[in-house]
């Protein structure tokens, strides 16, 4: 954050142990700048480091969850002596880095989507873990209308949705709406506008109530065994769930089950 | 079966070309205790090495199909003097072990499901080739609320439905209905619970009355192809199709096709 | 086209930027003979070097879109020394050949789906990026009905659609409707018979109308990707989209849409 700057780009709020980090730059649709991506960064990196945090929100102020990167932005790069061959490749490596954060942190995380969440934003939404929308809010990778295809953004879209809708969306630049996103498995949970960050918080406050041990070993084993075969996927969840079970705490988790009691964890 | 025990773990039926095992130890729900693993591995052991099985269901007595694995037993082993770290690393070898023999098996296998099938209990329903469930069932990868997270059953999980509703299920511990399990993916057929047997029979029987030799080269097929890049799912398939052809029971089904005639197989 | 046949295998129509290839063999039902492999072959490499089309349709006259491979040429070859096998192996390598050129075409290809798509008629679909399907057309992998399992149509349709679906219509031989096969994910729009062909061309012209450079590097990006870890995946689409935003007609594209008007691209 700069000197007069009024505001951070990202806003973190902590709600017990759920941490929020807002984006915060509404007047121009909290487009992905390379600001906004190294400030995105930043903070996820806080949170990665703060054992206090259990799971994560990314929510957004404004009319739009994120709208892509910032066209002025790349624009303004073409008066570069490369024409802005090493700005790009700057950018898109950083925002790369950033989407891979996500499901490389050790939190689950939830985003929190209103208005709409194209290309990039898009690409944001689907690399979270999970992701609540409100009724009404409209998804699309849709840089194809002004001949920018979302190469990028289909790398996380077409890990979540069926290919062939994913191809559709790519090649038509169509929006869907929060509905058909639940259908195509890129939202979890649809919720009215006026209640989706307490829907969001809920979720991610469910998480956050669980051993956070078990969630964080979960969850790095749920993205490591994604694209190996069956023998190699059964050897490496097997050491998980091995060292799991060897934990005082779930030692302790399944004995109050087993006694029908509260388990004595915090 | 030790002399004195009233009742097999796994019973088998033989309704025609039908096995039909059926998970028998109602009164800890089907758990997937050691003798347990090692009853239905047997069980599977024995149809595999038989020809005259063409599909396989698995069923459940009681009130649940299968709840996971044996909590008390689990919770014994933590006596052994390594706290019970080569008692766990058995479990989950002998239960992966288990897991994959279902896809290996040469017949297809239907699972019939009532009542919850939850953590290893859902990884079972997982692990076979396809599932009916009766009306009102609950799937749940549950562990994570008592601080096992479902490492293991995430295998066959993510396998079978999208990842972020498997995401979702995973660190909510939350369930889902027989409907919400087949908008998923995870189950084929949803019936009433009076229909769970006779649906899943005419299923089972639809699979037996095909020549047994192209299921069994299909079956194979469907899984060594699954994860191979598309030119060497189409050398491994075209394979596979030519041997198919050359069978002179295939050259008899479709002959028969030509002439409206059923085929002489039997 | 040898002398005196009356009707090519393989029409091809230009509607604008869209070419359309109809399947014309209604006789048998457009069977992807030997013939009509070839004629297919050759009307796709025409359309792959013809800088002029930027989407296409494959379309069908008659009852049936296409009921998969030609049987009475089939049951022919076992008249041969080898029983067939060297034929065997011919057609299917060339059918595979020509399944792979779908994903390789360097534009989008819409199937336009009436009457039925069975076995590699329905593999013809699944090949396609998209389809968009009439009410009542029935899809099915039904080969193992008459002995012969759908090894090859099960290579794009278990790359479509959700595995356990996918594994019930190859051992069942059952069908599913228009309507539950873009549930699953094989067909993206369905719509009246008698608007089938305006739907279709409807979509191939949106498609047809975006930046042709654009579509055709995120087409071949979309494929490329596909198998590829996260962070391989990224690098690769990361170089993509660094050249598609370098194009003169990319940074026009954006311009326009930063100004409010329509980019001057034709």
């Amino acid at each position: 954050m700069k000197d007069g700057d009024p505001e951070p780009l990202v806003l973190r709020e902590d709600h017990g142990a759920v941490a929020r980090l807002i984006l915060n730059s509404a007047a121009n649709y909290n487009a992905l700048s390379t600001a906004m991506i190294d400030a995105l960064s930043d903070a996820l990196d806080e949170v990665a480091g703060d054992s206090g945090v259990r799971a994560l929100v990314i929510a957004a102020r404004g009319k739009a969850f994120c709208a892509g990167h910032d066209l002025r932005e790349i624009q303004g790069a073409r008066n570069d002596a490369d024409h802005g061959r090493a700005a790009y490749e700057r950018l898109f490596s950083r925002c790369a880095a950033l989407m891979q954060k996500l499901p490389a942190l050790p939190q689950p995380v939830i985003a929190e989507v209103q208005g709409i969440a194209t290309a990039a934003g898009c690409q944001l939404v689907a690399s979270c873990d999970m992701a609540v929308a409100a009724e009404g809010v409209r998804f699309g990778v849709n840089g194809v209308n002004i001949g920018l295809f979302c190469s990028t953004p289909m790398v996380a879209l077409t890990r979540a949705i069926p290919p062939r809708a994913a191809f559709e969306l790519l090649v038509t630049g169509e929006f869907v709406d929060a509905a058909r996103a639940r259908e195509l498995g890129l939202v979890n949970r649809v919720t009215a506008p006026d209640t989706l960050q307490a829907e969001t918080m809920a979720l991610a406050q469910t998480v956050a109530a669980k051993l956070p041990a078990a969630v964080r070993l979960g969850k790095r084993a749920f993205h490591a065994q994604a694209g190996m075969a069956l023998a190699e996927a059964y050897a490496a969840t097997g050491e998980v769930i091995c060292e799991n079970l060897l934990r005082p705490d779930t030692a302790e988790g399944i004995q109050a089950f087993l006694e029908k009691r509260p388990p004595a964890w915090d």
